[in-house]
This record gives structure tokens, sequence and C-alpha cells, in this order.
């Protein structure tokens, strides 16, 4: 699939979940404007609740003809459940309200959990599975450009948060400090690391000596912690994990290519892998890191019409090693001519916000929708069976499928288990959003085929029975059709997208678009020099008092004069 | 390689550097017999020296003929840079001082450097490598074994420690307390996770209701600190990284197997992958887990042949589900007759600690010394060229012998900087402990051979002239040389090992035994119960006041009755 990268100019409304803000923005996000949200703040239920319309089946297979999904009635059942949506629904519908059924959805789908303190989260193990495959794509593309993972530790001590001043501006509000270490009251507070642009310096200092020292360009996989006030899972949580690349450079000219190639790669991968259709930008002088002279950043529209701030690659400029020069040891190196200069800077992340951008870009009223390519599970098989006679001729069928599948490398789970029918199963990993379910039946076995599911398509539609069995047909078959999936939701968020930009020419047209809960495009007088070669070139702007709706403040995104 | 996790009954010397002791054994292990040994705590140097033998080479290839290693010099080089060990040697030789060796490969190499806070380290590329090694294997196998990955927040509210009584005496002075959040004061200290059970044990209570949801098996690879006195990089930081397993179960045995389980794939992780002949044993009561009602553990010989604890695999039995039982809900579950029962739980640890006993069990006078199977670079490239006309020739032919092997899955490094001679890559690649060297200049390239030399056998030995650069057969040769470097390096360090154990029978004997610097085995009369079918029952005594030698307090161990 060839995604590209060129989009045109868009304005954008920017909810603003931003965890890098400037202080002024920290504040003005904590508006009262919020509170309206705040119900949803738990999960819904702490325990997991059975999944939509368990209660319709029995729970043990195969002990009543009737509560049994036969292979008849099975193609009616995803029907079936919209036609019914409130009976025993426990995901609340996501046209009623957004927000619940996205708290709805990371619960009953055991995404994650909150953890005992606060605004903290537990990532369970199909939520984690997900951030799996970002970290594993994005960790190989790290590599191949250049860069190497290591490890910086998370304690900071509180005297590199002031060196810079627009840094300790922003972050200094949502520290955590340590005061006591084994038993003692510390001499100096210890910053539990928000970010770390400033003990990367203090290292940075210690080995860049030369221009053949550079350029030095690393990456770490670590938790954050940030003491955010409001906090939703994935999206905003006190503590949370992400990657953040760090590099040093000996032109301005360096720093600018490395940022751009970086959010390039945040970029393919959003397109390409988690098949979201982000807006590549640069950050209003407001919305900049806190430090940073540029910040570019992905912005994806969500299901609600919201953006969410997905990826950002900051180009630090000389800022932070200006800022360390006040050091024995300063981030300065000796040029080709012998000359000292300071060395010129990025910082780039991704965090597991971006699983919550793949549910609230894909997800439906049944629950969860995963991309093929960010699937912890891609197919799920089901058997189905009536007579115990059956029984072994179905599951030996279904074995053999499930290992033609996963020799050919595709993510397949078996879901043999006596304890629930095959209409919970089907229901249950449809919430779980698994994009292929391959059903066998006993009929299926004597014809040597299987029937074929696609989560993206309901019902009727989106199934297709005869499927041969024969290993490398059948693999075709799977691989085709997870390929179609893939793009086809890319397709799908992006005319969603798309329909939901709107051109305007004046103040006044910008705010009925904000009010219709739309994005505004448009040209923007208060807007920055271009730099170099980012294809796109979209900024942010805060029209204060505007585009309040919901409860969330809203940001309009105005273009510059580029095109 | 097959290895026999059958190991004869052994009696170590025990460096008490473990991270899980008790606290009685924490304050033993701070006795004032450490301070000899402080003058090690800080790296030589703050900046990376140059590399051995540095200053014997000009910095610029090819300016001076009679600088360069010439093809005829080169053979020599090994045995050169043994011949004048101290000269422009910052290497302390292993000899004469193995804390220091210590310190300076790692800082030569650039495994890792200090952090700014007390105890702290930064794992530098070359060193996270390593772990990123360990990591890539270990994760398979807890996959394949039934785990998955997910993530527990590090923040632990205090009163959760306080829930099982030896836990917290065993942790409570080793904690980093986070005391202000947001500006704020705290209602509740927040505990920076030493280790995850209690947070595990609160969030099991509210996934665990029937025999169902068991086993509940899972991983996270993450930070963990704890607040230590005596720190030294790797194998003990108040920060480090780890893995941390934890596990519930419906049963007693399956938990015992299940920790049975998990040692096993740490023993076969050190022989295999590390070549590192760990004994397999269980900690005597002090040296028990806090909370644990067994610890199993892999001890390693070092270099100095003290013993490192590589690893541990706890079977906590049911006191953490009891301990949490005064919550709402408490870690039980219905069983299959309907019955409330607690669970049986597991968890285990291998951390950052093991590149420290990669470094000492394997590194030499001239530095590192890596198994192929976790060296970040396998092969070293090193082009020699006199004359500018031979310069493209050499280079070319290097490539292709890169690519060959990259293709083949070899992770391979051409050095081709025109900065450093190649006697100063010669030196600088061995110290890095990379374990195969080739080297290609004009004569080579005519006869289209290339010279391969081993990083364990040093001079002359270990190398050998005209192998073919015929991809399929130099492919097969450097495959063929790894496999036996990294059997090699295990039967070295299994020789080295078994020479320093002495079978003994009386106490006297063990205090001979002990002031040799030597591992001693013997029966103990104090043996616990065996368990099931651990094939090696090892267990730890500490000897008060015996075995104390070159500043640290040592401790013997003795089998049990067991063969």
């Amino acid at each position: 699939m060839v995604v590209s990268l060129r989009l045109p100019s868009l304005t954008s409304l920017f909810s603003p979940i931003t965890t890098t803000t400037t202080t002024a923005n920290s504040l003005r996000r904590r508006s009262p404007a919020f509170i309206r949200r705040s119900r949803s703040y738990r999960f819904q239920s702490q325990q997991p609740p059975p999944p939509p319309l368990a209660a319709r089946f029995s729970s043990s297979q195969g002990t009543a003809a009737a509560e049994t999904a036969s292979e008849e009635q099975r193609v009616d059942s995803n029907a079936k459940s919209r036609v019914n949506p409130d009976r025993d629904r426990v995901i609340t519908p996501r046209s009623q309200d957004f927000n619940a059924w996205y708290l709805d959805v990371i619960a009953n789908a055991e995404l994650a959990d909150y953890g005992p303190v606060r605004g903290t989260m537990v990532i369970r193990p199909y939520g984690y599975a997900i951030w799996e495959a970002i970290q594993e794509y994005l960790n190989v593309r790290f590599k191949e450009t250049g860069h190497s993972n290591m490890y910086f530790p998370q304690f900071i001590p509180y005297s590199f948060i002031e060196k810079e001043a627009s840094h300790v501006e922003g972050f200094s509000p949502e520290l955590a400090l340590v005061t006591i270490g084994g038993g003692k009251e510390l001499e100096e507070k210890l910053v539990v690391r928000p970010t770390s642009e400033t003990m990367v310096n203090h290292m940075f200092t210690q080995w860049i000596h030369s221009y053949r020292d550079l350029p030095l360009m690393v990456n770490q996989w670590v938790n954050v912690t940030r003491w955010e006030h409001r906090t939703k899972p994935f999206v905003r949580t006190l503590e949370f994990l992400w990657q953040e690349g760090h590099t040093a450079h000996a032109t301005p000219e360096e720093a600018e290519n490395e940022a751009m190639q970086m959010i390039n790669v945040y970029t393919k991968f959003a397109y390409e892998q988690a098949a979201i259709p982000v807006i590549v930008g640069r950050k209003s002088r407001v919305e900049t890191f806190a430090g940073a002279s540029i910040t570019y950043t992905i912005e994806a529209m969500m299901g609600d019409r919201k953006a969410l701030q997905a990826g950002t690659s900051h180009n630090l400029g000389q800022n932070f090693s200006r800022a360390f020069e006040t050091q024995v040891v300063d981030t300065t190196f000796t040029d080709e001519n012998g000359q000292r200069q300071h060395v010129w800077q990025t910082s780039w992340a991704i965090s597991t916000r971006f699983v919550g951008g793949i549910i609230m870009t894909h997800g439906d009223d049944a629950g969860l929708m995963l991309p093929p390519r960010v699937a912890p599970i891609q197919v799920v098989i089901i058997p189905i069976w009536k007579k115990d006679d059956d029984k072994v001729g179905v599951l030996n069928a279904a074995s053999s499928v499930k290992e033609v599948l996963q020799t050919a490398g595709v993510k397949v789970k078996l879901d043999d288990t006596d304890q629930r029918t095959p209409g919970w199963k089907f229901n249950f990993w449809e919430m779980k959003g698994v994009p292929l379910r391959i059903e066998i039946g006993p009929r299926d076995v004597s014809s040597g085929s299987v029937v074929i599911s696609r989560r993206d398509i309901p019902g009727k539609q989106g199934k297709v029975f005869g499927i041969s069995m024969e290993p490398s047909s059948l693999e075709a078959y799977v691989k085709d059709k997870l390929d179609e999936i893939q793009s086809a939701l890319l397709e799908q968020a992006t005319s969603f997208r798309d329909s939901n930009i709107v051109d305007v020419s004046s103040y006044d047209e910008l705010k009925v678009a904000i009010s219709q809960g739309k994005w505004a495009r448009g040209p923007w007088s208060a807007s920055l020099q271009f730099f170099l070669n980012l294809v796109e070139m979209v900024e942010f702007y805060d029209f204060e008092g505007c585009g309040v709706s919901g409860g969330e403040k809203y940001m309009a995104i105005r273009t510059s004069n580029f095109d």
C-alpha cells in the first residue's frame, strides 16, 4: 500500500490534550469546561462485564441446541446484535456518548484498567500487544535511520529542569518529586522524568567533544510521569510509556532535516500501519514544546471529529545546549575549523496515547476495530458443533487451519473453549476488534471449506461462504483480505476526515464550521516562515473563546499562505 | 549446542550483591568491609579515554606509512599489545585489580556511564545492545511458555508495601518516595516501584474471580528503583532495568512447576546464550526474597571467583494473596467445587545486572570478550591499505564481504573510517569484545581471500589466513567460527568454575577453601526439604565471620544431602 504524504492544507479543531504544552496552555486546558466530562473519568465497571449479548447464549456449549448458534442462524448474528442494540449491551453506543463508549471499549476489550493511584493506568495484555506492534515497527525504522537505543536514568536533579527557562515554565506544574530516599530526606529533590532533554544534555556534554562525535542519535523506550489533573486512559495519564529520540548535530540544517525525517517516519507509520490519515503540521508558538524552536506534529481526527496529537518532533535549535553551558563542560564541540560551536538538537516522541488514537479512529458501536497490521490477533477461528459426533472433526479441522495460518505468519487464535457458545464468541471477538473471523462447522468440514467474516463489514455483506481449506489458497485468501481491510480502514477514516473539513475564508465562516464540530481550513495571517521541505504546512492557532463545544475547548487550524 | 542442566552439587562463595535480600542481610552487606573498595565507585575517567595503544598510531590513516600497520606488521599487533601492557594502557590489568579492571572496561568499551544522581547509571548504546540481545531471547521464551507482556504503574501507595510483613521489612530501607505531585504535598506517599508484587496483587484481585481466570501469567520489562548505598555499574544501581514475571495459579503444584520452569528458562539462557555456566539452586532462608516461600536462583562464578546472583524465581505460596485479603476484594477465586481459595503465586526476574555478569565472566586484560549470541557486533571488518591506489579495491571488497555476512544474518560492522589506523582499530574492537575480526588488504583482494582473527585466542594462534571471499564458503566459515567461539567461551568458563570448586567435609576444610578464594561444596545439615523435580539442589548458607576476604563478605554454598 503506497500512501501519499502530500496532503491538502488543512485547518483543524484541536482538542488540547497535548502533554507538551506551555504553562499558559496547561492552565487554559484545565478550564471548567472539562468538568462536564469528568463523570467518565472512572471506568464504568471495575470488573470485566460480560461481553455484549452474552446473556443470550448459555455459558456452556452444546447443552441446549436452541441456545447454540447453528450454522443456519449464525449468518444473522451480526444483524441481530445491531437490531437490538440496547438488550444486554454494556458498551454505550458511540453516537450516544463518545467518551462513555471509549471507556466501555477499553474496559470490555480488556485493554487497560485503572491503577490504584489517581490517573495511573494498568495496560493489560491485549492493549499492551497493540503497543508492542507499534514498538516493533518503529524500532526497526529508528535503527534504519541511524539511531541506537540506550537508557537514561529517570531521576533528574531539580536544578537541571530549571536551566532552560521555558522548559521549567512548561513542566514545573506537572512534576512528581522524590524527596525521600533510603529513609532520609534528600538534599536535592529529584524529578521523576517528564521528558529527558535536560538529562540528555547533561550526558551529551560528556560525550561530545569534536565534530567527529556528531551526529549523536539515540532513542529510549521508557516510562514518563506528568502530574496531570484530568486524565483519560491512554490519551492522558499520570504515567505513560513512550519512546523519546534525542539527537545532536553540527549544523542547523542537519537538525532540521532530522526533525523532518522523524515526523515523516511517524506519518508513514500512522498511514500504513495504524490506518490513521494524520495531518502533518507545525504547532503554533503557544503549542510549541517547552524549550523547542519548532514543533512538528501529526494530528489525527477521532470518531468524534476532535483532533488528537499523535506524535511530535521538535527542532530544539541550540536552546538546550546554550542552557547547559553554565556547567563546567557545556554541549559544545570543536568544528572542522577548530572553532567551538553549540550543537543543534532534536527530540521526538510517540506514546501509548497512540493506542487511544487507534481505538477512537476505527471503533464502532460493536466495540474495537483494529487495523490488521497492529492487531494482536488478526484472525480468530470459531469451531461450531452441535452433536458430540461432530466435535472431533470440527476441532481437528480448526486446528489444522490454525496451523496453516500460523506457519504463514498470520497472528491467529483458535477459540475452542467449551465454556461459551459460538454466538457469544462472535460478539466477543467482534468487540475485541479482530479483523477476520473464520467459522468452521460440520458442513464446512465435509465440503473442505470455511466461512470467513470481516469485522469492518457488518452482517451478510462481510461474510463469504465456501472458502477452500486448501492451505495455499486459504493463506492467499486470508492475507489478501487482511490487506483489503487495512486499506479499507484507511479509506474510511480518510473520507470521514475529509468530509469533516470545511474551507473557510473569514473568521465568521470559521466560527460556523467550529460550531458544527468540523475542522476549518483557511489562511492564517499570523503564519510563521516555512521551513525546508515539509510537504505540507499546517499551523495551529488558538482562537480565544471560539469553538467551545461539548465541554471541550477547541482550537482551529489555519494553514499558512503556502498554497 | 546441548547443555545439560544436571550439575554437580556445589558449594559457592557468594558475593552478597543480591538486590532481593532481607533486611537483616541488607544490613550485613553494608558492613564497613565495603569501604575499602569504595575508591572504585566512580569511573576512573569521566571522559572516554583513548583506547589502548591509541597513541602508538597516528590519528589519520595512510599519512605515514611507518605508523600504519602494514599487512606484514599486523600479524604481531596482538602480541605487541600484550608485550607492553603498561604502555598507554588505560585498562587496569584484570589480575592486578579486578574491580578497577571492570570499571575501566565499562568506561572504555562505552557500555555505561554514571548518571548525575548518585548510584544511577546511563546505559550507553553498546551496553544497551547487549541488554536487547538478552531481551530478544527471553521475550520469545516467555511468550512460548504462555506469558503475556503488560504494564503496571510504577507508583505504589505506601500502604500496599506494608501489607506483607516480611516484604515491608525487606524493602522499606531502600525505598524512593514521591511526596510532592503537581506542586502539592501528597496525602499518601508513593513508593517508586522496587518490585511489583503488591501492585500486581492489587490488580489480580480485580481480575481473578473463578478458576477459569487461572492461571494468570504476565510479565513486564520495566525500570525499578532501590535506594542502594553501595553501587556498581550494572551489578547494583539505584535504578535498574529488568523483567518481572508474575503468575497466579489454582494449586501449589502449578505454582511450584512455574517457579521451576522459569529458573530453567534462565539457566538455559545463561548456558546457551551468555555462555555462563551458572549453578542452579535454592536460597537459604535468610537469602529468600522478602515475601517468598522459596527462592530459586542461578549463581555464576565471576573472573575473580566471586558469585553473582544472575536471576531468581520465587514461589510466593499464598503469602501475598493472604496479605491482600484485608481489601474489599481479595486475591481468592472460586474453585471447580465452588469453594473460595487463595491463589498460589510466583514471580521471577532477570535484570541489567546480567550484563555485568557477562563482562566479569569472559573479559580479559585486553577488555571485553562477548559470546557471539549476545554480541551487538559479531564480526568487525577492518580494511587495510597504504597506497591510495589500493583504497578503492580494498573498500569495495570489504563492502561486499559486509553485504554477504549481513544478508546471512550476521551482525557485522565495517570500520572504514579514515580517522584511525588499522592497528588502533584492532585494539579498539578487541577491547570492545567483538568475537571475530576480518582483515582485508590489497594482497587479500588479489587472492580473493581474507584474514580472520578470533577474539578469544590471542595472537597468531587465533588468526587464519587465506579464507576464501566466495560468499557461501565465507558465510559457512564465519558461522562455524562463531559457534566455535560460543562453545569455547562456555567451556573455558566451566573449566574455570570447576577448577575453583573444592569438596569439603568439615567446617575447617570449608574455611581453608574460602580463604583460598574458592567455592566449597559440602553437605549442609540445615538443609530444607527438596521440592519436586529440580535437577540440582544447591542451598546457600551464611557462615558468620568466615570467608571475609578482600573487603567483601563471602557466603559459602553447601549442598543439601541430595546426592
